[in-house]
């Protein structure tokens, strides 16, 4: 059986798997921390481990008779993916690294490398929750929010592999700095420091909350995982925080939705945690703001494959990249 | 030669013009008002008819050598294309309104329909500004604020022939009441009655401006046009309101590069008029606002087609529609 080995790089983890061509199963799954200090070297040979491990396994879990075809790696952008560059990633530290061909060296196999968001995306569109859609958005809310957009089987990178930066786009001209040095981008009040900190902003001002409760009344240590969990627990500011998310995230949708008029948009990452309490109130807002017949034609779902989509768009992508399509 | 005939349909007016397939030049171009009181019926007859007084100026001055292939008209939306609807247009009050084999039938011709905004687009990537452009993005900038992408020298649709619509995602997401019933929509602030109307708003408040000198002191009539007039002539407050206007279309812009990632934007529309005091600030608020990559990738440039770029647009979209490429 030919297989592919996936890598999702993110900046405080790598996860990889094993997938056969057909994208069935996942064996020999695996998530470590980044060893973000041993700079570019150390991640390329901790990668290399990692695959090497996830093949072992998966030969243990198979009988041994598979082929391993190639890695398929997913890393934080921008990218220059026909060069297979990590152009800049802040959280790493890195400038122009040639992942993957590193990647390639390392391992003794054929690589590819794309996008982090793109890969989660590519991934539900094949195996997840946006399965034959021709036109497919995914959004992953994290740390930061990145997007990606899958057309006709494939990604869409546009000119220079940025298309999809969902979480830079302004819904509020003159609203909330943004790590950027913009104002007013979704990330601005979505990601999950964002929530975290519109949660303390809320509560310095003095508004009642059982929030303090959940870190011992230390307010830095919030995050919104903990403003999830104090919404699902009745209070009633946490879930105000949870609410207005909601609405600032379900602008974000329908400006996406009136631009690109998608078949299905997935949102993937830990806000999907809040379930209902997030995404009812994210499609009232949506259905508010986006024309009528793009509505229409959009599903918004929560992503299926958790913590795998972007192995799955890893070993997806390295597909399309060598053979032409999935 | 072999010839199609350009209808592109407003709300005020009708303009039409015949072109050779390979686009290189325009013969019998014509406008006159949409004769909007006469229903769905009297607007198929008028156009009917300026395509005929179209066809037979072509022949004038060609000399009669020519086969007239098609028609291909622009509408305003949204559309179903497939099966060549005008699903709804406020401005018409037309529902479901089967123009495309309506014009078909007047003119004895084949017809093909698609958006107006995306027939602008189309049109400037064939034969105007956006020429060669493997991903262009229009905006068009008038009554209302509409848009395009075309990808691969192909209109993209979207699922449901809404994809490019621009005008009503959001910059400000508790901002200005749109005419569309939302808050913050581009086109409340950057189409040509939006502009007038934050001029008129700035007036009443009683800031010093020669404005009202251009109207014989009759706000009402101030239009964008007025706004740019006075700009040029020096007045502090309509050259405010312009770079306001620049600073929200930069935002808007912005987003579109972003998600979108294109080699080109063209901006189309009387806006246009305003020039390098629109273009240079709405550019550098680009520039702030968007990914760096995606900003040295893409050019931000005026329309080259002014007032037949939907025409030739229309013609291009009869030709993939019929023939399947430009």
């Amino acid at each position: 059986m030919r297989m592919i080995v996936g890598v999702d790089l993110g900046g405080t983890s790598i996860v990889v798997g094993t997938i056969p061509e057909d994208g069935h199963t996942i064996h020999g799954v695996d998530s470590q921390p980044t060893p973000v200090d041993t700079g570019f070297s150390g991640v390329v040979e901790k990668i290399a481990e990692m695959v090497q491990g996830s093949v072992a396994a998966t030969r243990d879990d198979l009988g041994g008779d598979i082929e391993i075809a190639g890695v398929g790696v997913g890393a934080p952008g921008p990218l220059d993916t026909k060069r297979g560059l990590v152009v800049l990633t802040p959280n790493l530290g890195w400038t122009n690294a040639p992942l993957r061909d590193r990647v390639a060296e390392a391992t003794g196999l054929p690589a590819a490398l794309d996008n982090d968001a793109n890969c989660a995306t590519f991934g539900e569109w094949w195996r997840g929750a946006a399965q034959q859609a021709r036109i497919a958005v995914g959004i992953t809310i994290g740390t930061g929010i990145g997007g990606g957009i899958v057309l006709d089987g494939k990604i869409f990178h546009g000119a220079s592999d940025v298309a999809g930066e969902i979480g830079h786009t302004t819904v509020d001209s003159t609203g909330r700095r943004c790590g950027c040095g913009n104002y007013g981008c979704l990330e601005a009040y979505a990601s999950g420091p964002a929530i975290a900190a519109r949660a303390r902003e809320g509560l310095e001002t003095g508004v009642p909350s059982s929030l303090p409760d959940y870190v011992a009344g230390d307010l830095t240590r919030i995050t919104a995982q903990t403003v999830y969990d104090a919404a699902k627990d009745g209070d009633e500011f946490a879930r105000e925080v949870v609410k207005e998310t909601a609405k600032i995230l379900g602008a974000g949708v329908a400006n996406i939705i009136n631009v690109i008029n998608p078949e299905v948009v997935v949102i993937m990452g830990g806000v999907t945690l809040a379930g209902d309490r997030l995404f009812v109130p994210l499609i009232a807002e949506v259905k508010r703001r986006a024309f009528r017949p793009a509505v229409e034609a959009c599903r918004i779902v929560p992503g299926a494959l958790t913590g795998t989509a972007g192995v799955y768009g890893a070993v997806a992508s390295f597909k399309v990249q060598h053979w032409g399509t999935v």
